[in-house]
């Protein structure tokens, strides 16, 4: 990669130039037609500092509608951001539709620089690595075109370059401690970000442009991203076929194998419920202060008993340590982004608790039933939420995930006592019922998520929920065992 | 206020549960009421440090259905938000319509704490209560409940509850530094709140509840809550009335007066765009060091070259200094709050500069003749906007309005340029040509718009384009000198 680099011979001036305009044409013609064909373009520019990646960004977007692109550096995470898993300001940049957005250094840079600081372990550098494959696959599967330009200059170059900005009072605030750092240690750097681009080359190849001449590396650049763009155009949004991977599941039992019996008396619920809530309520500190962040999944019928099941779970918690997201169809700049969007930007920070009122498994369940999406998009997620939550848990976070059970008679009394009670009325709509009708498919399409997607990172809980103070009592005691277990084991897997 | 506070008698335990169990069910009977008659509802809870803000939340709140309200603690404000305007944390947490939102402290705790480190002069202080007064106001106006309430505990209760946080490690982090430098100065920050509470007592009444007794206050908030919730869905949703404020404004002269005919050569077009580009990416610098935040608004007849005046003022700036917001109808998360929200959401960090393609000034043009709004609302407007702007510029932006100016010929002429041009068609739609037959009304509500809100902080400029050439000089030279003199003077009026 970069150990056998070889400079670009210097080129006419004139002819550079000319050819600089005719792209900058060709790019203006696609934006509308990005837009019509719902095409989004995200180019990630890494490179050296001094390099010249914010001037190359500039040359690209110079004529573009300012409506059509976005730039972002991420190079600039606040400290806040920080408390995030570390894809998480590029999930969360992820481009619209139709929109085209260039990240100014991304997540190569994060990973290298951790790595080199050790501030990440061998381990954690490879669980990054996998992850940002697989974050890269999600994109392009989910019809993104992603191009990863690296800008290239040599150590005298940069010198050069680093030197003349440290000559203004107005330039030198651009040099950082961290540059300097990067320019001693040249030799250091060269050699990780290789292993990097090496490791991650596989779905989206990597690009080495020449950072010294500067016009050919636009006009390089332009071409890639202009060529780029009219073969996606051309062959319409990319779909990624479903694959299997490894993940070591755990064996669910089929929902119409679950024994929908168990109860549990009054006054045990009410001793139960009050011990279980106050141990909550004190490892919430100890998670608060340990600095684990927690995910609650609810998943289950309608009229199961989600919402009381999270009321019980909710009350015990400091109200500024915990959120619950309740999810509904998705706006349009929600349907406008790959899926897993929108469950990125609402995820806890570190030490925070946060519940999700039906989440991504609406991926396989309403979207796969209702033709929200296609049948290769709803049988690639099995792997692409198995691959979410991994990225998760290896952040450190604890990932418990409930489907609230009820049978169908269950669901017709709780559903007829809504709509006879004038203050629950509001409860019950005409899709409740249609859902209901569709009964048997959405078995189906549980029963295969369970199966599919209970990994011993982020295991599936059926919670029995005919009588809801049983699975109350259920969930709060699953809850309180997995943060119990996490507040005990040292917690190695977050770094800043 | 504080300083004649009486404490409450001790009450029947017996007779304070069933009230609260009583106003509990009040609330969760309102809840469905509260969304179908789109009511927001925002509780400020505002008191001493171990006060018991966070319990009393929690006991509001343990009923009431997770998908109705939020709670947002911005006393952990990141340090990347001290970057924005006081307000932005507050402006950006409002909630949706139907929604509760719950602030553990909010303005009054940081203004406050700023003005007792000395981190803010006395204007400064000043200026925030008036911008918390307007703030409060333009949610009230715009149909928001908010209901605010201090939590006091005298200093003796105080030391008690401190020190018991100290007792246990996984408390002990809850006890800040600056909660006991509270402790230590309380009589001091006891005339400090007094004297907030004073000053902003006339729009939304403070409510001084006794953390002593937990159930009281528990009871009393809520009572305080569900009555107002009431109140205020008998009437229905408030609209403010519009009212005159002394905003000392710039003479404008009509649309119809302006001399569309300024032109300028090619040669020297592109001689002054080149220098005036060249002084802009050193200012840009200079911006960034000195921390400024640069606002630039654009709006403008259709076909007026709005697009391609912002991409000659974008192309010298660095991209990571700056963003484009293109404002377009509003999505259903934006249209259900206040008007500005989505605005406040938008604005640039300091030592950035961010455009804006179309702004707020869409409320009294399309939302005005369109009847998105009603009459009160966008004659309120002028002075919202006002004062709104007003809070930028006191917060230290250069804050710049073009009205991007043409005539009716030059208009029907480029609408047919891009009918005829197969790469332009997607620039012209069939709500342009509808606008254009509306030029008249539109021409009186800009008319209005230039009278009303050109304010020296915040100046208006007619900038002509019926040569785009002109007009982009024109505007960038604009923008330079302003730029240049906000970088010569001090800049005082920023603080972290």
């Amino acid at each position: 990669m970069l150990q056998d680099f070889e400079k670009c011979k210097p080129e006419d001036k004139d002819t550079l130039n000319a050819e600089i305009k005719e792209l900058r044409a060709r790019l203006i013609a696609t934006q509308q037609l990005l837009r019509e064909k719902k095409l989004p373009v995200l180019v990630l520019i890494e490179g050296w500092a001094a390099a010249g990646k914010g001037s190359l960004i500039k040359e690209i977007i110079s004529e573009i509608d300012p409506r059509f692109y976005n730039v972002v550096s991420p190079a600039v995470i606040p400290e806040s951001e920080s408390r995030y898993p570390f894809l998480y300001p590029y999930a969360s940049a992820i481009p619209e539709n139709g929109k085209l957005i260039f990240l100014d250094s991304g997540w190569m840079e994060n990973v290298v620089r951790k790595q080199l600081r050790l501030e990440i372990s061998k381990e954690e550098y490879k669980r990054r690595v996998r992850a940002v494959n697989e974050f890269e696959r999600q994109l392009r599967d989910g019809g993104y075109l992603v191009l990863k330009i690296f800008l290239h200059i040599d150590k005298k170059e940069q010198f050069e370059r680093l030197n003349a900005l440290t000559e203004s009072a107005d330039t030198e605030w651009r040099v950082t401690a961290d540059d300097l750092w990067q320019h001693r240690e040249y030799k250091q750097f060269m050699k990780a970000y290789d292993d990097f681009m090496e490791k991650t080359d596989e779905t989206v190849k990597w690009h080495i442009l020449d950072g010294t001449k500067k016009k050919a590396a636009v006009r390089d650049a332009m071409k890639l991203l202009v060529e780029k763009i009219d073969k996606a155009l051309e062959k319409g949004r990319y779909t990624g076929e479903p694959f299997e991977e490894e993940f070591p599941l755990l064996k669910m039992p089929k929902l119409s194998e679950v024994d929908l019996s168990p109860a549990i008396e009054e006054e045990e619920y009410k001793k139960e419920l009050k011990k279980l809530q106050k141990r909550l309520s004190e490892l919430h500190n100890v998670i608060y202060r340990k600095k684990i962040p927690v995910i609650l999944c609810y998943e289950g019928w309608d009229a199961a008993g989600k919402g009381g099941n999270i009321r019980r779970v909710a009350y015990p918690l400091d109200p500024r340590g915990f959120d619950v997201h309740p999810i509904a169809s998705p706006e349009p700049h929600e349907l406008n982004r790959q899926y897993l969007w929108r469950f990125w930007t609402r995820l806890p920070r570190t030490g925070h608790i946060c519940i999700f009122d039906r989440t991504w498994y609406g991926r396989v369940m309403v979207e796969r039933l209702e033709g929200f999406c296609s049948e290769k998009d709803w049988k690639r997620a099995y792997n692409e939420i198995n691959e979410f939550e991994r990225q998760l848990t290896d952040w450190g976070a604890v990932l418990l995930k409930f489907w609230i059970h009820i049978d169908q008679d269950t669901q017709l009394a709780r559903f007829n006592e809504r709509q006879n009670t004038p203050e629950k009325q509001w409860k019950i709509t005409e899709e409740d019922w249609r859902n209901r009708e569709k009964w048997p498919q959405y078995e189906t399409a549980v029963d295969e998520m369970l199966q599919k997607t209970s990994t011993e990172n982020a295991p599936w809980f059926i919670i029995e929920s005919n009588d809801k103070h049983y699975a109350r009592i259920k969930a709060l005691r699953i809850i309180v065992e997995a943060l119990e277990k996490a507040c005990e084991s040292h917690f190695e897997n977050t770094y800043g």
